[in-house]
């Protein structure tokens, strides 16, 4: 890596994100303890997973500011980078873990039929993983060659395909949901087709962007708006679907432990 | 321990698989929380035991990071070692603690009977200690020593015996499972042969690579993935295994409490 020099203001823009990101997932993993009671066990596994996704990220947001402040220093006005620098890996792991689990806690809380669920989520985690895992060698080579091209475009294949699977393959089996659901199914795909959009150009920005210190800046608010809009806005909307469903569930009778009417004996 | 000279690439590759296991550890440990009240309390011993495995690697991972970062210093663009070094001491120190609980949340599961099940943890225990203990004495020896292969083989003899209950003994035991079951069971043992397998594999890395750095990233690399698959990994199949038996016994009655008919008077 080379060296780096930001000015106050882009340093603090950049602190302050990554401090916006972990405020973010921290509340998004209250708010969905919080919630749980209020979704039925039958669709708590969704709401569960979201959970998970947004602690990960937590983690290693936390970890990504640490690294932030320990790779520049203040001198002569400026923040000059020192050492090796600041450590872009943490944001592979986190994605490592969190974007297979951000495809199935959609595909789990549409309650599909067994074998459609089960084909689904095999292949969108493992296209979600060969997605991250093409992309990283690529994200640590220079900004000009052609290992970055070549593995980002590698990486980009598996990403077109969980886009046909989530809107031609789910689309088709989506089935009879309860009212209001589809809607939000599409506002998810279409989430994240937008969240998902800014992680191509965040990983561009070094080649588009001529001025390094901009290109960095433009990288790193990138990502982070980008993580907060697909995880807990995202969570959010799941844990829409499973409240409704549990509303639906409960006005046909069969969650009585749910319902707010004592049973009948 | 002799200077180590590690590439940035070498260093972060070992820093955020470290990362990831810590996540990897955090994320199970919640999830196995958050899945509890699904199994019934007369399962769950199996789950509290899972628990506690992921929770006390969360803790070691996070000391070894620590560790890690202690252990080097970025001088002239590599990371070389500096003071005493990587303390390997807190995997052999997790390791004597989770491996005898791994192997007894393996057996509760099953809920053989009584007599069977003390017997298998008895020597179960017994023997997992014995291959941890005679293990250490090998991994602080020098990489090429007749002690580090001395000591490698004496702590190969107690796991040569826990396979051969796992695999000859509780065969024979298992007796009639619930459908499915028994499946399970067959890849968490093929699960655990596989990712015990890696140990000796990693134990041995200082032997077989000549290049000193290469070898320390093999191990530690080879050390957390082996890690990951045989506790998060692991525990998610026990927990499947303690719902599936949640259920049978739901379908029986057994468990009203957990039934989602409302019990009649």
């Amino acid at each position: 890596m080379t060296a780096l020099e930001l000015s106050v203001n882009q340093f603090d823009l950049v602190s302050n994100m990554f401090s916006l990101a972990i405020a973010a997932m921290g509340a998004a993993f209250l708010f969905f303890i919080l919630i749980r009671p209020r979704v039925a066990p039958s669709h708590r596994i969704a709401v569960t997973i979201t959970t998970l996704v947004v602690a990960i990220a937590f983690y290693h947001y936390w970890r990504i500011w640490d690294s932030w402040q320990g790779a520049f220093e203040f001198t002569g006005g400026v923040y000059q980078s020192v050492g090796a620098g600041f450590n872009e890996g943490y944001r592979y792991v986190d994605w490592l873990l969190t974007v297979p689990l951000l495809l199935a806690e959609l595909v789990l809380v549409l309650k599909l039929p067994k074998s459609t669920t089960r084909s689904l989520l095999w292949r969108l985690i493992i296209a979600a993983v060969a997605m991250i895992v093409l992309g990283w060698p690529g994200e640590i080579s220079d900004p000009d060659s052609t290992a970055r091209t070549v593995w980002g475009v590698l990486s980009t294949l598996p990403f077109l395909y969980i886009l046909y699977v989530l809107f031609v393959e789910l689309g088709k089996s989506l089935g009879r949901q309860e009212e209001g659901v589809s809607k939000i199914v599409d506002g998810l795909r279409y989430l994240l087709l937008a969240t998902w959009g800014v992680y191509p150009l965040a990983y561009m920005a070094p080649s588009l962007i001529s001025n390094e210190a901009t290109a960095e800046v433009v990288r790193q608010v990138g990502y982070s708006i980008a993580d907060i809009l697909a995880k807990p806005l995202f969570g959010l909307l799941i844990v829409w679907i499973a409240i409704i469903k549990t509303r639906a569930d409960n006005q046909g009778g069969a969650n009585p432990e749910l319902s707010s009417e004592p049973v009948a004996h």
